[in-house]
């Protein structure tokens, strides 16, 4: 009964099917008829017109993006807990070029004005520091935690009044929208670029970056391909995105992990650490606690000394959602 | 009746079953059972000690391999024409640093000693001009001409001699030893580093680096994560590596377009601008007898004013080399 | 008597003063009084609007102008001989984040419309390969040999109908000007950045970058700061710019030396390999004469086997001139 | 009576001479004769073989340093107000590539070995977390304040147990040696290399990179060129250095500077935020007593909402010192 992350779950049985009718001859890269689609098709999610690039990993999606908006001698807000900052392997500093990421506080991993406002006042508008060119925020935040529509467009106000790019972390976007219930254009408010999460939500291999600003897809597009991310057979990324956005496969399979993580919120009550708000629960408890639940065959990572971090995915089995529940309640 | 490309084929039979059979909860990123046998299974392709890295893009393993053996202020010796001076969007000057490639010319784009000597005997040992720390060819060529032991071997000489490290770009590597009809050890000669190519014949989307050395291999370990292309269902990339190695799919695949492209080479006589030695055929005609090709159903690409360039893949239907055959002597 | 080159010349006497005047208290960095006069003053020169940065070396300010112009996925237009690409130790490949420079071939060291487009034209429009964003011309160019206004204006015109922007290497600016007898503008020709070459012409070690777009100035001033080339007591820099600027010192010296070469170019005859159209002479002559030449106590760069390169400065004596032209005379 | 910043300090009379004794004819680069005797000019000082390059800024010096330890893919520990984190507007980010600076936190802006503990230890040992490849720490600190020889052996043999290079900014080394009265290889301990500076100390644009470890060096050579900071006419800013070492003239500027800090540390009692170990001060007063000093001639730079900094320099006058002091215990 795993619940160590969503990165690995299997592939879900429709993109299975999808890759499978891809494998018909076509254009080579991003000519394919599928490719093509992909703009149309998130267009149509998020009621607004976008460009949308297939890449085979976040890193990539969130790299690519922010190269798209930040010089080399620019910087970039973020938490500090932020996965570009923590675990991405540099990556923001080889695709940007060495630009910085700024790092700022707050509950949750999730931004503030207040918070991106004590970064960036006290920087000295003078070459010898680097002066801010956009934030990241990530929805949901690396503790699963949602912005409200509210709280986007209020950063995305900040972002505007400074002149500054908004980029958002969509990792876990699907479990976002499903969490917060609303259109998937609110959940991302007025963004410039959105990584766009499906390899932890049913997906092989495939993310897009979808763009708001057309301007930012055309640099992109040419960074793909200088990254090495410019697929031959990109028509097996694009069909892998359409499988997870017909029928809104994406948001049902976010609804049934995020319904999982309730099931197992539900039994935390005082050992939550922060709100379930997605597909992860950051669980106080001991280390003999964590000891138990795995004797009892649940698998985890410990978070620090004295709590634990679950994540459901959209194959987790009730079963083992309401067993581990359980477990908790007994501990 | 297609012979454009081999970069946009089909994904054979065994790496679907591969991939298909790949769908079980394993450890993400690199850590998963297939992704560790990796080593093995490439040492005893190769009969000596390997590290394999799995990436998606040929580029990719290009890049990632030169950046593990050249600092940012050095320079790379490779063909005019190669692949990575002329079709990859820069990526070179991207995963380097800014490093040099440094153009050699030579028949049938292959390298020579003397071809490298006339690039780096030039250079004055001094800190005005980039030095060279590696040669890159390409096995088979750009023109699809295979580099023979002996020739490899001479090259490695002048690279062991210089303190230059050996690159070869194996983006139809398989072709090149189905055609040399040697040990896969013979045909990438005493290589720091191979780009081993899958899926130009056969994969999804998979390629590996096989590091001959393997402290070249743990750099590219991290470059490749901070490229953003350590996937985290890695195991997928490995179970397409697996198959095509499986049985020597991969030469059975290579001698199949490659006996395809000597069926379509037979009737070409003096039309040939290039030894057939690999999947490629580059013949003479001229637009109005390329017209006439493109009227009885042949896809390909003109290859300047004079010629037309033929591409034959592992899926390369007999019957349709044999058309193109005979249209060709019909010309 | 020294004809290696003008790189290494002694410090004019008005620099030396300017220097000295210069070392009074004032601000930092580009804050104090003389830096902030550049602007206006080479507005003067150039008749139209200008914002003007010192750096210390030519790379620096060929380097920082094209990183203004160029974005990382870029390329850069340039002679196959230009310094640049030669002798700058690959600082564009750091600079430009890996930008490529796109080779062209031209008589004399010099590009024309036709040998650009012969490089540009070629290119496909698509990702995979890089895009041209910049043209970089050398007035003079490395043979000494001065583009006319009518030159550089077809090459600006072609420039504007590709979109791509134009740099202007000048580190013998002063030489061409001196020598086409026209205004400075029209010997810049329309271009967006110029490095304003001072060193080799008496100064010691400031060199300016001349924008005629001050946007781009705005993103090199990050990038000088970013390259450690903003020095703190920057006043000295300034002032080494004014002392060649007033009263026309830079064109005196500049005349001096051309003259000298004049008058060596006088005793060549059919040994010119090229016109002398600044400071520099190439002239053919074997082994044996070049031996009789440091015989007679003149030093110099061999340039292949087969000719020599004399480069007079503002300061060569008119005796070591005179005697020159007679020894090669004698040859 | 300023005391904003020694770095626009005036060039001390001794370093005019020698660069007027240096505008003789010479090799360009650093190929004439006062480059060359540098080695061994600070070997005598350091008492060690050391390797020694100069460059016209500190951040050039820093970074060029750095950028010979670290990969682009790795990391440096410095303290979190260091100046490569502050105030050098990104440029370790270019010169290493986009590799990351680790913030420790730390009294004093001076590192301990627990403080860089806590920034590394919690560093997985895998390729998805930048590994940290240097240390860097300043000598004497951002707030003044020196490195006993004892506190550097700690943190190399920290960073010896952990593989790690340790650099040393030396922007004010020489205060630090004046102010710890030890031999300047104590001062700069068993360190990887030293940015030695110069310019604040009485220089006009030379600093020296000085490299214990020759094979850094090497390295750096290359970089220096490649960052346009290898200039033409070297032998002015060796000329500087030279002046620098002769006579101890360095410590000598530095004691100055020193008694001139210590005369103004003893009127400011509990005002003192640090300690005075080198020229620096930081002093608590509120808004209308730094109008009080202001309005009897003293300039100096506001730190933050309660103190005042004040920098003395190798050209402090005495009595400006005495009267500064007056000024301070009137308040």
């Amino acid at each position: 009964m795993q619940f160590l992350s969503d990165n690995a779950a299997a592939v879900h049985p429709a993109v299975w099917e999808a890759l499978k009718a891809a494998d018909a001859p076509d254009s080579p890269y991003d000519g394919d008829a599928l490719s093509l689609a992909l703009d149309e098709r998130f267009s149509t999610v998020f009621e607004r017109p976008c460009t949308a690039l297939w890449v085979a990993t976040g890193t990539a999606a969130n790299c690519l993006a922010l190269a798209s908006m930040v010089p080399p001698h620019g910087g970039v807000v973020c938490h500090e807990e932020a996965h570009i900052e923590v675990d991405e392997g540099g990556a923001p500093g080889f695709y940007l070029h060495g630009a910085k990421l700024m790092l700022a506080r707050g509950e949750r991993a999730k931004l503030t004005p207040a918070a991106i406002r004590a970064v960036i006042d006290p920087i000295r508008d003078d070459v010898h520091q680097v002066q801010a060119h956009a934030i990241s925020i990530t929805q949901a935040s690396e503790y699963g935690c949602s912005y409200r529509p509210s709280e986007i467009a209020e950063i995305a106000g900040l972002a505007s009044d400074r002149g500054l790019r908004l980029h958002v972390d969509g990792a876990r976007f699907a479990n976002a929208v499903a969490y917060l219930g609303c259109a998937p254009g609110e959940a991302a408010g007025p963004a410039d670029a959105l990584s766009f999460g499906c390899i932890k939500n049913g997906a092989m291999n495939a993310e897009a970056i979808v763009f708001f600003d057309p301007a930012l897809a055309e640099v992109a597009r040419y960074r793909r391909k200088r990254a090495g991310h410019l697929q031959s057979k990109g028509r097996f990324l694009a069909a892998q995105l359409h499988a997870m956005l017909a029928d809104d496969l994406w948001l049902a399979n976010a609804r049934h992990a995020n319904g999982a993580a309730q099931e197992i919120a539900a039994a935390c009550g005082e050992r939550l650490m922060h709100p379930v708000e997605a597909n992860e629960l950051f669980v106080r408890c001991s280390a003999s606690e964590r000891e138990t639940l795995r004797g009892r065959g649940f698998g985890f990572y410990d978070w620090g000394d004295g709590a634990a971090r679950f994540v459901t995915a959209w194959n987790t089995r009730e079963d083992d959602a309401r067993s581990l529940a359980q477990a908790i309640a007994d501990l």
